[in-house]
């Protein structure tokens, strides 16, 4: 039985299962069903198992931005290429301009925003010159503890023309990669920069590749280049580099031609030369924006083509300068832009490596995962397979800081336009919501394309119930969370599907809304009817909680069954952190909405009102395989506030 | 809104939900969604629960049998009793037996199997009187560590006439509820003996009431009584307990009166008088067995209705005798037996304290849970959610001990008889398979009732699959674990639902088996057509396992998603389990088949060739929603091995 043999022994050596008892008895048992297995590995293993495999990929580098409002920006911006499938983003780093401090705008701080808040790789760049030992260490603990893995180690450009190498100090990034790996050992993964046509204060290209040699010895894991016009230039330095026995990954950096002025200014910081063909191309057409730019993607397409057809060339690096056009319509043209709209889970994912095994979270935070993100950083544990396994979660305050960094992407003129720059009752309340549902637009000609609760258009999950749903609001059921029932589509289903190929996914009916106390009165009747059936939780701002639930048991709404894993149930309603989402839901309409108009004027009154007096409610349809309820018990509850009032008391 | 406010209020005050972000940073989260709130709590709570709701109750009284094959006899007992659902059962304690030792026959052993492997709530007899406190102590520290929480309290008969009380002793039963609550605090819940007409040693029935007050004051949280032949004296007895101020429930001892013999024993023992209108039935038809004891059960049945009428009885407690037909017939027609033959989880529960978090099993032992709770009797924590969150499981060694505690209900004799007195080949065992699955009987006239890995006749839901499994059988695929794919069967199905009501239970299908090297060698040339769907594990006694699933990641076979609850998954396939499985389930052809023939006999050599060349083979369809397609994997492979040579190596 060769055949048997031969498949015994191609699997059994890699398993590593031991077939007595004894040996498994100290082995950490490691069994998370984890959806997104690069969510696990280090950077360099990724890279590893997509070169053994041939699938190419793509990496991005940004700039830290100036302002606040550029930063939220350039936040929106990793959550838009983030969806396209990078490998890593990488952000750079300039001493000038306080690169590890605590500020949004640092470069410290957006590498951990693009980790931990848009669940994307990310590799901080460091350069050390002019730079104490203490300084960089603690720069490095910094990223560390922000969950950062990454660093890409430079020398930097020194401070001054009289700038000469120090004893023992980083002179260069082979010292700063020597120090990262005798105080961090193994911890960051690290990337130094190569240079296709040498340093352009080396001595010579020869003596330039030495270097890179060195910082490669010194414990670097993998090169990015210089950016260069022509894929020759590129082949040949790798070709060099190996020749002098570099090993390590060298991806090639790309940078797609976006203007006229921006790459002459990029030439003489880098000092390098811009090929004649190119030139004869550009001048003709320097001001005409658009065509340079369209040029830029077609040469850029180009060029890495012969790149990705040479077959040594892993992945690409793309030098964005924060835009996002022309590297996407690079990329679409190579086909390396992912095309699965589909979530990995039904909520963003953070890439600290803290929350590697997270997979459920409650529902109430799905239009704002980065406020539960943000909420749940310091937890130590986060829930695996079942909610509350992770003892005695603590949400984090509401703080000043949440509330701007986590604020709206639109200026409060546009927040104004779109909800009203003077609200008449309540019901100009409703109109809000509905025009938000029904994306028409409101009296005043603007679209209403976010509220308070969510950030972004409706989800196209959400869309399916947008019928339903602008009929409640129009009446005062003012939802800011809905899904419907899910009774198994194929995981590939482009608008509820999520995880691995194969499986099926399901869902509750869930429907989350403010109301009037009026309402709720008579939603509690109607309620009656659906025992078992439909859990609720109703709570005002005081924290007054009524429920049909057990108190301390979370109900499962969405979860998935996959090939060969177990159960996930990535999203619960769970009472406990009901009551914390609670308060961040009645301080959104104050903080996002209220705080738009003037004090003690009547639109502000209206937002306090509502605040003061309505009840959030949440319903979960259990019933998942039948036609949702929820829309029953909502037109049960308008009937009977209809009715005459001696029949409501029954 | 005066109806939300008595809803709110109603609610509110139970919850015990903060509406602040403080409190609940220390309370300690239990979301453990336990599918029997019976199982966390104590006997006191359930029975108070009970109590409440006016849901009556039964329990059943059991004293340690004399043999080993007694015990096995015994424990069978108690898990078809057990299905009934006795809120729990007790086993008596002679201190001539050896009570407290660790043999299988002792009182000790027996309850702690009692509560370990069938899954019942037990109450142990303790007597007190000629023992030494650290004697006492040391049984109830043993009780302690083998999981058993109820403790009746007894004095027990003195040794010798001329016994006298000792100053500082044992002398009544209250002595030892003093010394359990003074050692153990609140940790075991208490029972005593109460005399409907008094104790036989008392001075009288007045003074007697004050020592049962006496010893429910020193901590008892119930009380069972002595039998009685007429529910007045039952009652009156109540109605005197609670006059002098016990409070505590009282649980009537009933004991259908099952032979001439037995009765007039017991009545000399207890001495007690039956009374006459009942010698007056007995003595015409005292040499009529079965007379008697539809007379006994008649009797019984109008007696507990009187005492269920009266109010005054929340449970009915009886003396079995280690008989069952009496007693259940007596339940039967009292409407107590519990009619659902529906399992709690799809495996038997244990009730031990530590395992009550338990709700994920791996599948190979569905068919010997005994086993499996024994072989990780030693776990601190057990799996919870998901299979392996517990660190590093290790399953206990497969010892001598294990093997015949856990030996087949069969003798012998039986067995030879299911499984042929003289095999022949290797076909010969695939009629024995083949008889198992049909239970037709055997060439020799006999049924094959069990198997070494199943000790039952086939599960009625392995029946569905009946006619396929006949089939695979035959042609030596031995199957000795099968469940068929379920896509969502509402929880009440009498075959396959499990767990409350209002859920929907899922399965993958499943299908593990012995079978020949050579078939396994076209098997798995077969299943490269079903990859990803099928994930199988074949594995031989040497432990040469040939995979396509992940190493460490266990696959869901069993589900179930519920009203207001997380997603239970009972049962996954899990690679590490697998392994320790594995040894056993060869074992088992040794152990319990070929030792039953001679040294060297052609009928052992057969089942050892078996054992040391086939293989166990898994195999999961993750394709749940559609048919099987496990049965066609199997036929593909038949196919196969039929075909010309030439044709097998594509």
């Amino acid at each position: 039985s060769s055949i048997l043999a031969a498949h015994t022994s191609s699997k059994s050596d890699s398993s590593g299962v031991s077939n007595s008892g004894e040996s498994s008895k100290e082995s950490s048992r490691c069994s998370t069903p984890v959806l997104d297995a690069d969510r696990t590995d280090r950077l360099r293993d990724k890279m590893k198992r997509r070169i053994e495999s041939g699938d190419r990929w793509f990496s991005l580098e940004f700039f830290p931005p100036r302002t606040a409002p550029g930063a939220v920006n350039l936040i929106s911006r990793f959550d838009r290429m983030g969806s396209g499938g990078p490998l890593f983003i990488d952000v750079t780093w300039h001493p000038a301009g306080d690169p590890g401090s605590d500020k949004e705008t640092s470069s410290m701080m957006i590498a951990s925003t693009a980790v931990n808040y848009c669940g994307l790789e990310s590799v901080l760049h460091l350069t050390c010159c002019n730079q104490t030992k203490e300084k960089i260490t603690a720069h490095l603990n910094k990223a560390k503890r922000l969950g950062l893995k990454n660093i890409m180690a430079l020398r930097g450009d020194p401070i001054g023309k009289d700038w000469v190498e120090e004893d023992g100090g980083f002179n260069y990034a082979t010292d700063l990669v020597k120090h990262i790996r005798c105080e961090f050992d193994d911890y960051f993964d690290i990337c130094v920069a190569g240079y296709p046509t040498g340093h352009p204060e080396a001595e010579s290209y020869e003596d330039d590749l030495r270097h890179l040699k060195e910082k490669v010895d010194a414990g670097a894991h993998f090169i990015i280049t210089q950016l260069f016009f022509r894929a020759e230039t590129f082949l040949k330095f790798v070709k060099d580099c190996r020749a002098i026995g570099i090993t390590c990954p060298i991806l090639p950096g790309i940078f797609p031609i976006q203007g006229y002025h921006s790459l002459r200014q990029l030439v003489k910081l880098s000092k390098l030369e811009v090929p004649e063909e190119i030139m004869q191309v550009i001048e003709p057409i320097k001001d005409n924006d658009a065509a340079i730019r369209n040029y830029g993607i077609q040469q850029a397409v180009e060029m890495c083509k012969v790149l990705l057809a040479s077959g040594e060339v892993p992945g690409l690096h793309f030098y964005t300068l924060n835009r996002e056009v022309a590297t996407m319509e690079v990329l679409r043209q190579l086909g390396l832009w992912a095309e699965d709209p589909r979530r990995p889970l039904p909520w963003a994912v953070s890439a600290h490596p803290k929350r590697k095994v997270e997979d459920v979270r409650p529902i109430f935070w799905a239009s704002r995962p980065k406020s539960y993100i943000y909420r749940t950083q310091d937890w130590d544990d986060f829930p695996n397979g079942r909610w509350g396994n992770s003892s005695s979660p603590a949400f984090g305050e509401l703080t000043d800081y949440y509330l701007f960094y986590l604020k709206s992407k639109s200026p409060k003129e546009a927040l104004l336009q779109m909800w009203g720059e003077e609200l008449m009752n309540e019901e100009s309340v409703y109109e809000v919501f509905t025009n938000y549902i029904t994306s028409q637009t409101n009296r005043n000609g603007h679209k209403v394309m976010c509220l308070p609760w969510n950030d972004d258009p409706l989800a196209p999950e959400t869309n399916l119930l947008k019928d339903e749903l602008e009929k409640v609001n129009r009446r005062g059921v003012l939802t800011i969370n809905s899904q419907p029932n899910i009774n198994g589509k194929p995981s590939s289903d482009p608008i509820v599907g999520w995880g691995p190929a194969g499986g099926y996914v399901f869902q509750k009916a869930y429907l989350e809304f403010f109301t009037s106390s009026e309402n709720v009165t008579a939603l509690l009747q109607v309620l009656k009817k659906y025992e078992p059936r439909v859990n609720y939780h109703i709570v005002n701002v005081q924290g007054r909680n009524t429920t049909n639930a057990h108190d301390m048991q979370p109900n499962a709404v969405t979860w998935g069954i996959f090939p060969g894993r177990e159960i996930i149930q990535p999203t619960v309603v769970d009472p406990v952190s009901f009551m914390y989402w609670k308060d961040e839901a009645f301080a959104l309409w104050i903080e996002q909405w209220a705080k738009l108009y003037e004090d003690e004027s009547p639109s502000r009154m209206i937002i306090q009102y509502i605040h003061d007096n309505y009840f959030l409610v949440n319903l979960v349809d259990n019933d998942f395989p039948l036609d949702s309820c929820l829309w029953q018990v909502i037109e049960d509850m308008f009937t009977l506030l209809d009715s005459p009032p001696e029949t409501q008391k029954d």
